[in-house]
């Protein structure tokens, strides 16, 4: 098999899921594998800008409401256990940079500058209210057909 | 690689998760591959069926318990995040909704008129204390080994 | 495709999870295949030995409470729903029990004699604060690119 393609769904917005993630993709992508994370449902956190974005599109209540309480970006996020109202998420950074590792931050940055496509899928938008003037800039937006292609391509096909 | 079969272990039995099993192997179904949903643990939920069944196994208390508390069908089914007491799972079916997405009975209907092959494991039938007259009539029943075989010959195998 | 390699990467630390990889894991090495079972985060638990064992290296205070608050080995595991604080995973054993199921112990235990490879992630060990002697003596140690080195020769490479 001479492929080098790898995909990841990453369903997951939880900090170690993300983490999880992110260290894979970087990984396979030094080792010169053309990696697609294709972010989904809470995945798509990851992807939103920080700052407060006035999205053209009217947004129903529900979807005004997903997006407030769903975290902005990498910095927020709680972890999947142990994550004590909150304090889960700083404590796990805390530990991880004692340990010399890489932020959530620099993983994602790390990953994107070494061509890991980070694919934003369009149901999960449609569905959670996200609009595209509210994601990073450099994502790309697929549905599930085109994920299922590259898949279909790829020898290692995770879903996170 | 000349394979078209997908296998999905479905080990959740949140809304979410199983709605995103259901989008993947539609897709897959519609692009003409072979998929297996292996519905192992709380995956089980979704293959039960409504109405009360009287089981001609007796059944243990812990048996009995988990009968009574675990949902049945898709319609009962909770957020894996952000579930709110329950309230959750009926907002992200009306957000689905207002989306124009399918529901999630109609992904599942629609999953297995294209075909999709849905799988009871039975080693989770047997810990849970589910018979085959409690689920729907269309279920095949499997072990790890059949489910193995199958996921040997497919190129994309998630657990979700 | 003639490969008869598997692999798990173990993130997950709750019971049910931890048996689901277990059973697919043992059913995989009883038809002849190579599995490794890569335990990160939260799935180093089961690696952990239960005595208590005077680390050579100091740990920092976060450490220290991870190593306090993540259960050791594979006994105290809780489930991933239903838990009713901390007694779900013993009614999960029971009802195991009761099915003539094999115990997690029994599962790991089968697992390790048919040959499967556990090993633990370095990375997590570092960020986690675990040493190689708070370990069991059977397991390996390696990164994620010996990982994926090894799921590059896969034909089912599964994120539980």
């Amino acid at each position: 098999m001479d492929t080098t393609k790898k995909t990841i769904i990453l369903f997951s917005g939880d900090f170690d899921k993300v983490m999880a993630a992110l260290i894979i993709a970087n990984g396979a992508a030094a080792m010169g594998d053309d990696v697609t994370i294709f972010c989904t449902f809470w995945g798509l956190n990851i992807l939103r800008k920080t700052a407060k974005v006035e999205s053209a599109d009217k947004k129903t209540t529900l979807q005004s409401m997903f997006g407030r309480m769903m975290p902005k970006g990498t910095k927020k996020l709680g972890l999947s256990k142990m994550n004590f109202a909150g304090a889960g998420g700083p404590m796990m950074r805390k530990a991880t940079k004692d340990a010399g590792g890489m932020s959530l931050e620099a993983l994602f940055d790390s990953a994107r500058e070494q061509g890991v496509r980070f694919v934003a899928c369009t149901l999960s938008m449609d569905i959670l209210g996200f609009t595209a003037d509210e994601l990073l800039d450099d994502v790309e937006y697929e549905g599930v057909a085109a994920y299922l292609a590259t898949a279909d391509e790829a020898n290692i096909n995770l879903f996170i």
